[in-house]
């Protein structure tokens, strides 16, 4: 009820502004509670009772964000399933998740059969594109809403869980993050506060990140509960953007720093009026001094916003504010964190203990607040281990600095334990990145008998450049502690296996060292 | 721990920034975080639990601020009274709350012993002033923080009591609304969002009302989680509150009506500087278009807010924004209202038996949201009646416009009920007052055998005119239905009984006709 509320107060105070663009579509607050009070009486008619789950597989559409509203309004479960999956990681959802009703659009229609095949529990499909073939024998969006006239929202408690969003990873590891009507909401009133001025009527939000996204849901539910207008894009499409910055006149939107640079690359950017833009929000990672410069000279009027969060804080656990991207100077090194604490988050560095440790000593980030979620869908076993007394244990080791900003060294995973002692990665490879020869390197723990593990660097050299173990050894003594230090260097030639733009893929990396019967875990 | 939380997270981002002044007394948030974690120690070391309940009975002062916040922080219930209670009513609210400690101030010492007779629950006093004759014999506060070491903040849910805070009303009707940590952290999220500019560090807040009012607390949460100062007077004193705006450069405070006048009308007004002031938050009732004039001339860079809110909704259930301060043309007739609902708010208007109404028509004005009470006390009878399918019934009588701005015309108990049908009294007296001869006017139903509630309207008239009974019903008719005319016109020389600033008592006014046996309560 909580999440379903901003509907209806809006629906009060502004029932004939424009709240969701999408494509030729234009809808008002009236009209958007109008169908999604019908769709949550379609999904009653369906079946659907408080507590059930119902999944939404579809790119970014009005459709979508009523699909999400509906089930929330009949007082159901949402999972938003990535769009990113493959087949067997969906199916993998939704056997997990085992909703009665699947939302979905045309694009995934392909994978329809299989997952019905796989997943048998699925009770009804609702079509929420536009006809194609395949889609006749599926219930048709619209014929729902027309043929269901409006409830009021099933009355369900803040703690009543509301998302069920997976994490990222490989079939089987995903894990179901059980968010609460509170938690959502909590993490979307934080945004807004501390997001220069989504918390507006006037703002009117570009979203091109996915939805299913915890992070694109939170957006979502902050714009809708500012008020402001929704200007949905099915993906991710530079020429798009521009062209729908300039058409809607959208204040806000949301990219990971990749992204931006596309859009600024854009050969025809300038010959688009981009003016209104107040706001970009990135997240996913910092973005270089060089960078923020470039995005600022190119869009002068625009707050940049950085967003530090995890599905498990729903998402948001720190910013970065427009008032901290200086780039020169002593507070440019706070380019490299990952801002301060967001409004509802309490954050605490703490040893594997969970001792807290004092600014500026090396830990594990862990945040508490009323955006925690509920725990893990039936796994009891992880969420005891993300959970430690109250705290959300984020696997981020990091440390704060004297002014509460969070800076992140590593994954607690990619730490290395050496002789009883913690070692992070990041910290060995920025020592060996200051050798001249050194173009890329990455520090990873292989297995020792006398020290449990060893200090691994993987190094590629500059072109033309040599540098031998012993050298990189004795370079890294003058700056990091001897502990610290590679036992051994591996050098390489050709490129590094990546997880992601500019990540690394350690798992790879570490893979041939651990064999079947190590202690090591991926 | 939800309200305890930005004090944690204002220690870590702004450990040496100005958290609070009183007086000669400035403390940054580091001290603050420590006087409170220590306090919450003592609290523990005098055998206070989880949900054990500790009043307070004093002035407002930083010290208060921290046993309200060390209550929470120790898990426990913080129950503050009243402080223009009665002896008797003081008395009660203790029995009521079955508080074991209590901390008081020196202006409440001389009740002490008689209270201490009437609640013998009571464990502990810690006397929070500075020492006086009769403060000896308790537990001197400071002396408490000195002597127990600073503990975490005790976990508990977001769902968990934390405030009982008293109805106004008279011994033995007065209620202890239940607000849970989401509640007042909801209220006060939402306040620190939708209150000009409450949400930032830069908030110098001056705390004039009294914080045992649930508006004196909401506005104390909303400050804190901001990181805004708070800056303390033990009340209401003109010119101590112009010398402070002065000296503290005040950037918010929160007033009544009859305050801002009196503050207007100091003959040393322009003598100070105020132009630090922002925003004046003012409740209680409008100011009328003539006032807000006034108050703009003399004060032209602040903006105003009105406040309507219920303790029930810890409180805030809508305001009146600075934009919509628009004294002449069409808008103007807003300055009537209430505002609109705030960020946390849903506002429905019903008929007696809970079903909806349509803009304009007048019901009882119903709220839901994560703001509600709990319930009542150990009163589920009252809670009940309150608490009706999720929604809080305020108890006022009111109508919404096209726009969802709240328009109060009545309480519902002052509502007449006559042949079946519901008259509000303001619409008489709003018809009754258009007659050219009559001064003060005030509507009250009357037993009758006929109608079960007769319309009955008491008049003084103006000075030199007159007027008779069948002229006045004559000239209602002319306005409004004929079954909302009075029925009988009685008139007076003498001013009406006032149930504070310019608000009739008609419980006064009703009482000589309905005597004991008769069905009309109050």
């Amino acid at each position: 009820m909580l999440l379903t509320q901003p509907l209806r107060r809006m629906g009060q105070l502004a029932a004939k502004r424009l709240a969701v663009v999408d494509g030729a579509e234009r809808r008002n607050w009236s009209q958007v509670n109008d169908r999604v009070a019908r769709l949550a009486a379609g999904l009653g008619a369906l079946g659907i009772n408080v507590g059930d789950r119902v999944a939404i597989l579809a790119l970014n559409s009005s459709r979508y964000m009523e699909a999400y509203f509906g089930t929330l309004w009949a007082g159901a479960v949402a999972v938003p399933l990535n769009t990113r999956w493959s087949f067997e990681e969906l199916a993998y959802g939704l056997t997990d998740s085992e909703p009665d009703v699947l939302f979905i659009d045309a694009t995934f229609l392909p994978h329809l059969a299989g997952l019905r095949e796989r997943w048998k529990g699925l009770k009804h499909v609702v079509f929420i594109g536009e006809p194609v073939a395949g889609s006749q024998e599926l219930i048709t969006y619209e014929r729902l809403l027309a043929d269901n006239a409006p409830v009021p929202a099933a009355p369900v408690p803040p703690e009543a869980l509301a998302v069920i969003c997976y994490t990222g990873g490989t079939t089987g590891l995903s894990k179901g993050v059980m968010l609460s009507h509170l938690a959502v909401w909590a993490s979307s009133v934080a945004l807004s506060i501390d997001y220069a001025h989504i918390a507006s009527r006037d703002t009117i939000f570009l979203h091109a990140m996915p939805l299913f996204h915890s992070g694109g849901s939170a957006v979502l539910f902050a714009t809708t509960i500012a008020g402001g207008t929704h200007v949905f894009l099915p993906g991710f499409n530079p020429t798009q953007i521009l062209q729908t910055i300039q058409n809607e006149k959208i204040t806000h939107t949301q990219l990971v720093p990749t992204m931006v640079r596309m859009l600024l690359d854009q050969p025809d950017f300038e010959s688009y009026d981009v003016s209104s833009l107040q706001t970009l929000i990135y997240g996913g990672a910092p973005m270089s001094a060089a960078q923020i410069e470039e995005t600022l000279a190119k869009l002068p009027r625009v707050n940049l916003q950085q967003g530090y969060g995890q599905t498990e804080l729903a998402p948001y656990i720190s910013s970065l504010r427009p008032e901290d991207h200086v780039t020169t100077g002593e507070r440019a090194k706070r380019l490299r964190s990952a801002g301060y604490a967001g409004l509802c988050s309490e954050i605490m560095v703490c040893d594997p203990d969970g001792k807290e440790l004092p600014a500026g000593e090396i830990g594990e980030v862990c945040v508490r607040g009323p955006h925690m979620m509920s725990g893990y869908w039936r796994k009891p076993n992880e969420t005891a281990a993300a959970m430690v007394d109250g705290w959300i244990r984020t696997g981020d080791a990091g440390y704060l600095d004297e002014d509460g900003f969070v800076f992140l060294v590593d994954r607690i995973k990619d730490m290395i334990v050496t002789g009883g002692e913690n070692v992070y990665s990041s910290e060995v490879e920025n020592a060996i990145a200051r050798h001249p020869a050194v173009a890329t390197v990455a520090v990873i723990g292989i297995p020792s008998e006398k020290w449990g593990e060893a200090v691994h660097a993987v190094i590629i050299l500059r072109k033309d450049q040599h540098a031998t173990e012993s050298e990189i050894i004795e370079h890294s003594r003058r700056h990091i502690s001897g502990y610290k230090c590679p036992r051994s260097v591996e050098f390489r030639t050709e490129p590094l296996p990546l997880a992601g733009p500019g990540k690394i893929l350690k798992r790879a990396l570490r893979a041939p060292y651990w064999q079947a019967g190590q202690s090591r875990i991926a």
